[in-house]
């Protein structure tokens, strides 16, 4: 069995890891975090550099917060490339820029490594139940190769295509849940303002071609005016601007994409940007 | 088994009448149409004016193309309203402004008829298949006594509220479909543009929170480029307008559904606004 390092232990990484080590990955960690100590409880061996971790690895994953700290920890000082050996396994699973995944995929093609970039859905809940939704980029062989790690760790796994198009999907799926939910929020609010039971109305939605998850699952979040994370609004605010540098980078005005980008940032400025990005009812 | 008046036989109203009459309503008509005819070889009665159909009918249904056109038939020149018994009930299933169906009930109460709105969702094709989606607002006992006629229309039947529930409920409805469809549009764009292969993203997406009726049909429509209508723009298009009219009544600003509205604008100024509101993609 493949030996795995892991790099991010955050809410979300560290439900990972473990349940890499349960699945019987022999995995190890950095010595850098309280969330460190309960992961090697669990069992993973603990490195004291990242060199050192990628040395002893032949795949490593990280789970970052966003494109600047992958590429410190890919590419920058004590790093994970200058330490990989030519033939092992660079996965990144956090939500970053397409353009970096690419680039990241160029530097460790040019070194004999191999790079996938597969983030996720599912937030803290789907981390901690093993069942993420996996949106990867890469090559087949590679692919195949982390099909076992991401078993581990997910349900819905898909490879898309070829590098950074996990992270182009991700950021659909950023761009299209952030527009539902302004949608929907403005409609909760137009009917609330109306006078019309919030409840009854989305009973009726659902049935229709208004369908949506959002609309069940935030539109109860809305008549129960539950705005408790669930995913943070400042989280996906971050997202929101990969989408827009990515469709700048493509000639594209995403106009939907940046009117909720630019009600998120209300929500941020308000000092809301840790409640549920659900949130957004709040601003219209 | 009550005596019903049925007025306005376009694509929608015309199955819908037919329909009344299989379940075995009596149904009266005006003979002013194409239409006419081919719902008359089905067994429907031919009243000459609007006022003659009235008095013989116990309900009356229209199914008009927007408020004025409800207004004139309701209480303009050879009118329904003067001519409806007390007791009797109008049925408006019309899309039309949330105001004007509070001021038609206003208006049929003070001469003693009863009066819902109950607009409906599902199209040409649940208007032909009795699978309506049908919306309504007014009284509880209007609502049940129009129920044996809703239900040989429709399947999801819900009583929303009081009079104009039912056009609000599908004005929130025209709002989310509009605003998730560009959202749908913005996604599949950016994904185009950088090379990711579409049908497998729709998949991967429709495992996780982006999940919509939305995504899943209009979603295949962008994949297979057939923007055959479905709903035309310019339907939705007008829609819209009701959604911000009625935002605008209630001081809401309603961002994202005025944004769509301007996009659906320019599919119209574009001379597209016979194509499925699906083409909102070609504008991205």
């Amino acid at each position: 069995m493949e030996k795995v390092g892991f790099i991010g232990l955050g809410i979300m990484g560290k439900p990972m890891a473990i349940n890499l080590l349960k699945a019987g990955f022999e995995v190890t960690i950095l010595n850098s975090s309280q969330a460190a100590e309960e992961v090697g409880k669990q069992g993973a061996r603990i490195a004291e550099t990242r060199s050192r971790l990628a040395s002893e690895s032949d795949i490593v994953i990280t789970m970052l917060p966003d494109s600047p700290e992958v590429e410190a920890v890919f590419s920058g000082g004590d790093n994970v490339l200058d330490s990989l050996k030519p033939g092992s396994l660079f996965i990144d699973m956090s939500t970053i820029a397409p353009a970096v995944s690419r680039k990241i995929y160029d530097m460790a093609k040019a070194k004999g490594v191999e790079a996938l970039d597969a983030p996720v859905s599912g937030g803290q809940v789907g981390a901690e139940a093993a069942s993420l939704s996996i949106m990867a980029g890469g090559t087949q062989e590679a692919f195949d190769r982390a099909l076992p790690l991401f078993k581990a760790m997910g349900k819905n796994i898909v490879l898309i295509g070829g590098p950074g198009a996990g992270q182009t999907t991700k950021a659909c799926n950023q761009l299209i849940v952030g527009v539902t939910i302004e949608a929907v929020a403005e409609a909760f609010r137009l009917a609330e303002k109306s006078g019309v039971d919030l409840a009854r109305m989305r009973e009726a939605l659902l049935g229709g071609f208004a369908q949506s998850r959002i609309l069940d699952l935030h539109g109860q979040r809305i008549i129960d005016k539950n705005f408790r994370p669930g995913f943070k609004t400042r989280l996906h605010k971050k997202d929101m601007g990969i989408v827009l540098d990515s469709g700048d980078e493509l000639g594209l005005s995403l106009l939907a994409a940046k009117l909720v980008a630019g009600q998120m940032e209300k929500v941020l400025e308000a000092g809301d940007g840790d409640l549920d990005h659900s949130s957004l009812f709040l601003y219209v």
